[in-house]
């Protein structure tokens, strides 16, 4: 559940970043951030060095920006710096490979208490630790700015074997995810309901008491835990596509069947008690992969449709071309409180 | 000289990021980004890959935010794209590492001019084409923010070679730099003082007449053009310590000084015209490296002084001890117009 900004975890240090500066706040931050056992140079020199075995590394970057990408009301600090390592970590994972590193870019106002940069440092280790265990920060900046910024920027080995790409899809092929579909998006949207007070604004109050209720949606939204480790097991399995479900099973299965020139099919009855949420969705966090159909599904993965000839999605065979999902330009109101 | 925001270049579309959407800007900005030499797979999977030959990389991160790092009224897109990769990949070069690859993270106001972004793609493919040919953009994101932000990572090979560290500088050793010392803050100054209209306001119109008697200074600040290639030249001509002049001469050094367990002492009369604006500095973006005294100094690398045993810094060797420099969460008004 989300901790309350400015609760009692903050009255301990009135201390703020403006207040102290950015080598202070960076020495308090730095004793909490996990340690890459793929850091040949740390966090302290113009540049990291990191091992990158076989000759190769993957990279991928996202950013969360207070507003569109998040409340203060609703995600403690932890929050953040938990989702912001699980949501690139989850790319790493699409790919097949195993998360070494992040570098983090923090720009925050200089009124923030550096408790919440210490929070967001315990989030980035907890995430880490739980879902990727010797992935750690190697290096990060941290910039004074109006608006309270995380840019991550994550890193994977693919250990000699290949990426698995978009683009490998092919007719016959099974289509399976791992991860829940749709929850993300209703806790999401069970914040914007009832975790606003009577003006409507978001309330941390109002959002801790959904939590009793809703725990696991607003989990998913708030910490979501992606299943990193799936993804080196569908590429050990034989996947032949894969990617990170993050703006929603529909418009990110239309980019592996545009990629790969086929067809998914679901099977309404695989995608539970709500299908068109599970559709809908945004934020899961799943892997979604084609594996042959011989193969057996690894690790967290069941069975949700196959891979037939043409272009788009179906649904038991119907076509489904509704359009649903999340584009960030279209989808924010502006506001941040 | 910067361009005229709202000028002439915006007037041939009226699209905003928030009007077109995401994947339709895109779509405009793809094809300006610079290509990488190094990528195995580049944008548009989950993750790329990138090459590393000889089983490490390097990589760094930094950001560029509205208000403390940059005023639109001053810099136009391609300046904010040329400036955020010319500050990351001298990172790169202060390793003795060869840049690679660029990711990319653009957070935005929905109502920017799509043409902002398309300017900051180029700013980015000119700088790597001028500064670090083969380097380019692999990856990104494209966010909505109230505040302006870009946050780069750079990537670096170091082809079988040990990194240059700040540690490694010894006494007896030569002390050099290669680029401007002081040049980009006073080009900063200037700005502040006359790039402004009569009620202080950062101003297009003020900025481009003092340009034109001041374009090194003015350039050196919004467009810096760091001696990359010296960065390998310095690591082959046995550099024993080197770093990145960000934040000025005087506290960077007493970064190596501090690290290397030495006293850095500069010659007064190796630090041009005015040795305490040299010292000052800020955003120089020059290498201030150390070699043995019996080395030919490479590439643009002029001697300044030498290394001493003892601690901290000294000129002509008295102690110089004078805090000088900027920290972003002191040194910004809180202004962004």
């Amino acid at each position: 559940m989300p901790d309350i900004p400015g609760g009692p975890e903050f009255l301990d240090s009135p201390d703020t970043l403006g207040g102290i500066g950015e080598s202070a706040t960076l020495a308090r931050i730095f004793p909490r951030l996990p340690q890459s056992e793929a850091a040949l140079l740390g966090p302290g020199d113009d540049c990291a060095v990191i091992a990158a075995p076989d000759g190769r590394f993957v990279v991928t970057t996202d950013m969360m920006i207070h507003g569109p990408d998040f409340r203060l009301a609703w995600s403690s600090g932890y929050d953040l710096g938990w989702k912001a390592a699980a949501s690139n970590l989850s790319d790493v994972a699409a790919m097949g490979a195993t998360p070494t590193a992040l570098v983090v870019a923090i720009a925050a106002p200089a009124e923030s208490p550096v408790a919440l940069l210490e929070q967001i440092a315990d989030g980035l280790r907890e995430a880490c630790a739980e879902l990727a265990p010797g992935c750690g920060v190697v290096g990060g900046d941290l910039s004074v700015s109006a608006t309270l910024t995380l840019a991550v920027t994550a890193f994977g080995s693919l250990d000699f074997r290949a990426a698995v790409l978009r683009s490998g899809a092919r007719v016959g092929d099974q289509l399976a995810v791992s991860g829940e579909l749709g929850l993300a998006a209703r806790g999401l949207a069970l914040l914007f309901a009832e975790g606003v007070d009577v003006t409507g604004q978001p309330d941390a109050a109002a959002a801790a008491a959904l939590g009793v209720e809703h725990s696991a949606a607003l989990a998913a939204q708030l910490r979501p835990s992606p299943p990193i480790a799936d993804g080196v097991l569908a590429a050990r399995a034989g996947a032949t596509a894969m990617l990170d479900l993050s703006d929603g099973l529909a418009i990110d299965a239309r980019r592996v069947a545009a990629a790969s020139f086929v067809r998914l099919d679901f099977d309404s009855t695989l995608l539970g008690p709500d299908p068109h949420a599970a559709l809908a969705g945004g934020e899961d966090h799943a892997l979604l992969a084609s594996f042959p159909a011989d193969a057996e599904l690894p690790g967290g993965f069941r069975r949700i449709g196959r891979v037939l000839a043409g272009a788009g999605l179906s649904v038991d065979g119907f076509a489904f071309d509704e359009a649903l999902g999340w584009d960030p330009y279209r989808g924010w109101n502006g506001r941040v409180d």
